[in-house]
């Protein structure tokens, strides 16, 4: 846990969309900047479903942050300016509660007795926030992959919460394909033995099922066209080899491997189940019977989205469908395709492209 | 295996492509039609990496075979007019000499004792099939997907072995994309505590791997974009759950499990390790030092290559590349990119797009 982080607690119960109950459930978050006397120039930010709230570095944390290079003195989200707040996603593993903390009420670690999990959840976690810290109205959500969708059911939800809405490679709902991926991701921890129906030992969790999801993650995040270009058939070096018949040829391989070794470990195996899951059950469609119905809940005087060409979790036709519904409800929406290689990441890896999209919106570019 | 199959010797030791030996191989295959009097009408059919030889249906076995609508009286490899050889491939499992096959000088199975195994090995099975038939020049070589790869390597190292060739949706080598995929594969399978470091008990094969392996074979066989036509958000039907609060919510699960479980069972675990690997390690590059000197080792008099737009294992680029490099070495060379929505397996499933293009090659179309 970062040294930044800071929690809040919700009283009493807090209902679950689908049904179940959390008894006062903590939510985790950080924050950059100040507050202004109007308290007008708050920005929300949603991660993706594995970072935590560090998005940026800090005089308590100086860890490099997430999204170092957006939140920042200077920088797009600047937080000379604006006040800049970001959550940890309820049912995350990361200071708010989730199926790896202690239920109250029993003692013992939730685990499958942590009620289904959704983003509208996430949502509510993060309205509870605003809430706390005294904030009417936000001036901005930015919501970032998954927590594009969690911004997305906030602004369903609580209709008027905040002014502004920046979707970053999101999409109003996963696509079959999505769910494809996640759904397999799922199954490989939940077949390695150690994850023993959910009971795994954390200090023995079931990594090679993480590791295995965390590969097809990897595949999934970036691009063929990238990988074209920077592996293409090259060969992995010998300290890749792991000496068996079946080891490592190609150095993408060996990539993937270490990839993966670095987030296993990291995240626990049952908040990453919960999260990917309530990945594949948004649909802003649900929020009214329609798209049209759900977008018509939507208040917001201004909305930019930002895709990318080679995302394959979140296609650009995606983009174009959120943008084009937005425009129905929103005065002011912009649309934003970038022609990055890097695929779905491309917003975590590829800052010159992504820093002047985000900086127009929020009128910070120097 | 197919009543149809039928069996050749290769006599003495077998020289792997990349060292090693296998004693008196044998290779599967079945035929239909007539070789006529000239010995120039025989049409060699190279598949993916897990069909069997049973192409299509005869009077022998009359069961549908993998290609029915394309091999038969009046069909585009019109068997009333072409001897039509499909060969199962060195190295899998349905009658050809593989990893599990008995190692005639120990009497034990091979298992990981199979030497490193290439498409190059495929092809000169193939090649050994042929002389054994009596053939000195085929009509022509059609391969398809992992198949139009051993195909190129029989061209390379046997030039003027065929007069035509017909690539379907195949490529000069593997992007890393597809490297990455095959290689997670591999790792599900081989992770799987049954597969035992690829002793296995052949009646308890590690099925949870297998079955893991296929799924991802099949997100990337077909395209987001008909899974999008096909399933959109539609729910699991109540039989397709497995009950546990991570089973299926969405119908493109049920349909991925459905397809796992008729696959896995059918298909040797260790045979399919070592196709893979040898799908990832064929690279025409190799045969010269570069494209360009691969390509020149090529003999034929004309060539068709066919590709689907939907198609990531393979994608339209590559299929672009091996046109573009068959027509610096071969007279006629027809490119058909086709704009199929079912992704790499459109050759399999969408006849109405395939029939006509291949009919074309051969002057079949009725």
């Amino acid at each position: 846990m970062s040294a930044a982080t800071k929690f809040m607690q919700i009283e009493g119960s807090f209902v679950m969309h689908r049904g179940g109950v959390l008894e006062s459930p903590t939510i985790a978050y950080e924050t950059w900047g100040k507050l202004n006397d109007k308290r007008d120039n708050a920005i929300l930010l949603f991660t993706g479903l594995s970072p935590s709230a560090h998005a940026a570095s800090s005089p308590e944390d100086q860890a490099p942050g997430w999204w170092e290079d957006m939140v920042g003195p200077g920088l797009p989200l600047d937080t000379e300016h604006y006040f800049v707040i970001c959550v940890n996603s309820l049912g995350s593993c990361f200071g708010s509660t989730g199926p790896a903390s202690t239920n109250p009420v029993t003692g013992a670690t939730y685990r499958l007795s942590f009620p289904v999990h959704t983003l509208e959840d996430v949502a509510d976690g993060g309205y509870q926030l605003v809430k706390h810290l005294g904030i009417d109205k936000l001036h901005s959500i930015v919501g970032c992959s998954m927590g594009g969708m969690s911004a997305l059911a906030l602004c369903v939800r609580h209709p008027g919460i905040s002014a502004g809405l920046v979707s970053v490679s999101s999409a109003t709902r996963s696509t079959p394909f999505g769910i494809a991926v996640r759904s397999l991701q799922r199954e490989m921890i939940r077949q390695d033995s150690k994850w023993a129906g959910g009971n795994y030992d954390p200090e023995d969790p079931p990594i090679s099922g993480q590791r295995l999801a965390r590969k097809l993650g990897m595949i999934t995040y970036r691009s063929a066209a990238e990988w074209d270009q920077r592996f293409h058939r090259e060969r992995a070096s010998s300290e890749g080899h792991i000496g068996d018949l079946f080891g490592f040829d190609f150095e993408v391989e060996s990539y993937l491997e270490s990839r993966a070794r670095n987030f296993t470990g990291h995240f626990d195996p049952n908040c990453y189940l919960y999260l990917s899951r309530a990945s594949d059950l948004f649909d802003l469609a649900e929020h009214g019977g329609s798209l049209d119905a759900g977008f018509s809940k939507i208040q917001l005087e201004r909305a930019m989205v930002v895709g990318v060409s080679t995302d394959i979790l979140f296609p650009p036709h995606q983009q174009k469908e959120l943008a084009d519904g937005l425009s129905k409800v929103v005065p002011d929406v912009r649309y934003v395709p970038l022609d990055c290689i890097q695929g779905h990441d491309s917003f975590l890896v590829n800052m010159d492209s992504f820093r002047p999209v985000i900086c127009s919106f929020y009128e910070t570019c120097s």
